[in-house]
């Protein structure tokens, strides 16, 4: 998917927002343990509820990988019946040399037909650019990421008076465009935002954070928001395991619902839509 | 295995080789496309001749994975080939919030039952911490990589005075001991092995780069080895392509056994052995 093309859909649907599938065997409603794939049918449930509402599904790698080979062909069966018009991001956090690089982007462009795959920067340019090198694929950047640990590297301050992460974003945004390349910045950050469009006025964010984490979404919109939207925001538990019982369908509908309105509003508050 | 263990093998095979298992099934000897798994039976043919000149097997993960679900087959069947006393190393280079770390650590602790797991540091504390909660098995962080992009952000300098890989390595060594933490050193940067030992004089580093990439092994050792050697040298296709012929494992048990004879060389000289 294209970027004018997701613009569209964050436009038709009236919505920014990313459902996360981070589908933990061990979370699911028990009804679903006698499925031959759990894990597929609890994702399908989910999807049918939630696909009118979202723009973006994010499957956490790490939840699949953890199962072994069962947990790939899940994934293979989750994408595959995700439709079309919706933008898939494999949270993979991936990044190594080169030729390695090549490989992860190859798992997850070819094997899997992912639009997206979020990647770590620390390995610098020639960890990140195999992944650009995919007509209509995006590679998204780990910047300033929601968790605790954030603070451990990311925010210290260089000598040139930059932080880590406004450096990464200096310098990586020169190995894309806009039109291949996103950052993942937490909703935890509110007012950093502001700092961040300095630098990338154009590129989409990936937001992590609001919901479970604590960000707000009106500080993610107020200091990230660009003309065109420039922003998916991600919630994952708040919608998937809004109920653990036989309802968990009509409850994760009514969360993705409840926060495709709040986004209407603010779409339209940015005079967007 | 534990640290004082690696330290015995590395002793009684006088060897500190890793062997990277980087198989690329658009590399391997063409008459192994006949097998029914020609990823595991290439793997079997190399450790068959290399078991007794090396300590560790490190699979590149992003090979396997490049696969789909049989690539993670090929990965489970070559684990449980590998002899029970040779170090195990998933290269992944993961990294996520804890609970996603977690789940990563299941993967390859638990599902795969690897000695140790690459991991990247850029999100901190919790990403990494959920890696040490085993018990004899090892996350090894990436300090200091041994490609281009390396210079990138790894050696940009802090308003500190510390450069950022050894701010990562300051920092990270409290959250563990040199009995559960290793790290990625590149042989590339032999004259900056003295800094880093400045800092963890105790830790093992595993290091990449010598042969294909450039790294010189007798530097490595001048800088890095400490009094129980401390160090796990990668080589990866300059053995495991040696030949691409029906050769290829006389080539790779010749490659193998060379670089044990210099290293063996070393460990005398260093007094190890």
């Amino acid at each position: 998917m294209n970027k004018q093309q997701l613009i569209s859909e964050i436009k038709s649907k009236r919505s920014f927002l990313c459902v996360g599938l981070d589908t933990d065997i061990t979370n699911i409603p028990l009804h679903l343990l006698n499925e031959a794939d759990p894990i597929f049918e609890f994702n399908k449930a989910i999807i049918d509820v939630t696909r009118d509402y979202c723009v973006a599904y994010k499957p956490n790698i790490a939840f699949y990988e953890s199962l072994g080979a069962t947990g790939w062909e899940s994934l293979r069966k989750t994408l595959e019946y995700i439709p079309d018009n919706i933008f898939t991001i494999a949270d993979a956090k991936r990044g190594d040399i080169g030729n390695t690089s090549t490989m992860y982007a190859n798992t997850f462009f070819k094997q899997y037909n992912f639009d997206a795959v979020t990647v770590a920067p620390y390995m610098g340019a020639d960890s990140v650019t195999p992944f650009l090198e995919f007509k209509n694929k995006w590679a998204i950047l780990l910047a300033l990421t929601s968790n605790t640990g954030a603070l451990d590297f990311q925010m210290d301050q260089l000598k040139n008076g930059a932080r880590v992460f406004e450096n990464v974003i200096f310098k990586s945004q020169r190995w894309g465009t806009p039109e291949n390349m996103m950052y993942v910045v937490g909703a935890t950050r509110g007012e950093l935002f502001a700092d961040i469009r300095k630098i990338i006025p154009d590129h989409f964010l990936l937001v992590p954070g609001v919901g479970a984490q604590g960000g707000s979404l009106e500080d993610v919109c107020k200091y990230g928001m660009n003309s065109s939207c420039g922003l998916i925001v991600n919630s994952s538990r708040n919608i998937i395991y809004a109920s653990s019982g036989s309802d968990f369908t009509a409850r994760a509908k009514e969360e993705a619902q409840k926060i495709q309105k709040e986004m209407e509003h603010l779409l339209l508050n940015h005079k967007i839509i």
